[in-house]
């Protein structure tokens, strides 16, 4: 596919200053000087004259009026140009994929889903990833040239070096999966791959802009059950990027103890929150959920229509399901305890692919179980927030990744090429 | 005590760039010249000229001779004068409070210990500090004028910025204690406080010097069980700088299981661990320990009694005393999984006041239990190791703290006095 894409690419915008220059070009919509341009990053005259020289002529930032500033001579006003360039974001959930455009603005311009293919042929998985990716941007109408190349969102553990997913433990026929170097050969684009929990953090982290806390846990709740940690406003990756582990973390199952699959009154969070489970106890309890049941009851496509009935129902106000949701927050509540007690951070985010339907039950659950709780160390408040964003966090996160390893040297090296 | 010692400690030494400077100085022990000074740190000729000359004037480094390099004039060369400052180190546990003093250089020129004071008026405490501090800086023949404060690393949770010992679960007669502004006050120095498990990490950092590891955790086993942390080189204080605390994670208890107070197969690691419960099963089980019984078993300086005769029983070879460290390094390390999941570290360093007794046995165990954990996400390996450094370690932390809080604008502020 596309062979002339690959020198199109900005093979080397490279440039800490640029991506500094350009973040603050693009938090400001009224445009801004190259005088306040240098107030702000801290860069001198001379270095905001050249990377704004070097952003105009790639198209990024544009020349857009000029203000009179006290005695001195008009000022031009830069602004960002943010149709110039765009970035992929494709998180892989057991479940569902979901895909989103941003462009440098950070704007989601384009948005679609598949359903996961659960081939033991990894090929037919790349297959499928490419063309939704090439059917998002030519969809959009954004010339193929203007696209700095795709960030992939994957459970984990992954090994981001080599670009490898390893062994999801919800992906059963998934190992070795080499899914970044496959991707940029079937795309023509740049690839890098960052791990699903991480690329939710980034994402959340983006989207809260300036107003982004400077210490938060993020609670991922997917197929898996994660917990994001960001530290002095860093994502914290870990030394092998799989940072974000919580699901064997043991908790009082409260309510959920005793069920069927539920062994004794402690239980690993992971296991006792699982959709898949959670499902199950669903209809334990005799609440009627669509989706499949029996054999096909692994299977994620079934459990997510599943999860969406049980959501409905949690908005009907159905007692089992509203009850279940409660438990289900409860006990994330308790492992979340357990991690503000390790880090001392006053703000937990709950989000994740499976976190909308239950949210509007488990978050207050969540909530007043962590502030409530007699194990909590802190003394300060502590804030226990939904994600502002949908379901999409994560690919928006893997998105931005492209765009920051495009202007980073450091980071660029992250993103491979075909 | 000792009004003119206010005035005469550095009231504002200031700068960042000092604190780098001295750094790179304290690294050289053969010296080294203002050329190397702007090469290793990246400061301007100037800077450096400027810096130190500022060093110089307040007696910490001084020219020594020099050095032809090169057809150039001869390069003069820098040296610490490292007893030309001393900072204090204290580290109150609830069974021993242990003092260093540090040289500029970091060398422990003096050390001692006391009892910690379990009565009930808190000026009792602060008197029994301060008395021992001054013991310890007067009896190592140091200038009071070169002593640039004391830091205590105290048990949490405290409020770093009040300066107080909050409600330690573990000094149940100590709350709500201003022990630095009083301590301040009863000395005369400088004074800075700082929780016990960050100290330790600061000081097994400290010690580690430029081979200290990029990310790892430090696992102190002291009469609370916490984890500290570190994170690109920089400690994790939390917002509150209370971080750190695991003791309520829970773990399956394996052997120490079933025990009189040792409820179900699954509890929390800390009360699993803590050395009043060790020691009992260790009677329990038979095995005859110094330190009182009965209703002195609370007492922390009995518990600490027994510990030591546990310790020699573990270096004895008796069964029971190794079986008990065992099955405590194993739950110990059962915690630390779930912590390295969360983070992906690649290096835990186990330490703290009642770690060595049972080192030589719980080292291998936990790692044992590690490494072969079904539980561990990272496929990398995980080094499980010993802190170099003997019980002192979150007492000279806290002199490095003083050291570092004396050199540095930001952290000055943290460094209060009377």
């Amino acid at each position: 596919m596309a062979e002339h894409r690959r020198g199109a690419n900005l093979p080397s915008i490279g440039g800490f200053n640029r991506t500094v220059v350009l973040d603050a070009v693009r938090r400001s919509p009224d445009g801004l000087s190259r005088v306040e341009l240098a107030a702000r990053t801290g860069l001198s005259a001379q270095t905001v004259s050249n990377v704004t020289r070097f952003l105009i002529e790639a198209g990024m930032i544009v020349e857009s009026g000029t203000v009179v500033a006290g005695r001195g001579k008009p000022r031009t006003i830069l602004r960002l140009e943010a149709t110039s360039r765009y970035a992929v974001g494709v998180h892989v959930d057991p479940a569902v994929v979901t895909y989103v455009l941003l462009d440098l603005a950070g704007r989601v311009v384009a948005e679609t889903t598949t359903s996961t293919p659960s081939a033991d042929d990894p090929s037919e998985v790349v297959r499928t990833i490419a063309t939704a990716v090439d059917g998002l941007v030519t969809g959009a109408g954004v010339a193929v040239d203007s696209v700095l190349g795709v960030g992939i969102a994957s459970p984990g553990p992954i090994d981001v070096d080599a670009g490898v997913v390893l062994d999801p433990p919800f992906l059963p026929r998934w190992r070795d999966v080499p899914l970044r170097d496959a991707l940029a050969t079937a795309t023509g684009f740049p690839v890098l791959l960052e791990k699903d929990v991480t690329a939710a953090v980034v994402g959340e982290m983006f989207l809260a802009g300036e107003s982004s806390a400077r210490n938060f846990a993020f609670v991922y709740f997917g197929t898996g059950f994660g917990v994001g940690l960001v530290v002095d406003h860093e994502p914290v990756r870990g030394v092998g990027s799989n940072a974000g582990d919580a699901g064997h973390i043991m908790v009082d199952q409260g309510g959920l103890a005793g069920t069927p699959d539920g062994a004794g009154a402690r239980g690993e969070v992971g296991a006792a929150v699982a959709p898949d489970r959670l499902v199950r106890v669903a209809r334990e309890r005799g609440l009627r959920l669509a989706g499949a049941t029996g054999t096909d009851a692994d299977d994620a496509a079934c459990v997510q229509r599943a999860w969406e009935a049980l959501g409905a129902a949690i908005e009907g106000g159905d007692e089992v399901a509203v009850g279940l949701a409660a438990e289900a927050g409860a006990a994330m509540g308790r492992a979340v305890v357990l991690i503000v007690n390790l880090l001392d951070i006053d703000r937990v985010v709950f989000g994740g692919p499976f976190w909308s339907q239950i949210a509007p039950v488990a978050l207050p659950a969540a909530r007043q179980t962590v502030v409530a709780s007699p194990l909590l160390v802190p003394k300060h408040p502590i804030a226990v927030v939904d994600s502002g964003r949908g379901a999409d966090v994560a690919a928006v996160g893997a998105a931005c990744l492209v765009l920051d390893a495009a202007l980073s040297p450091r980071a660029s090296t992250l993103l491979i090429r075909h």
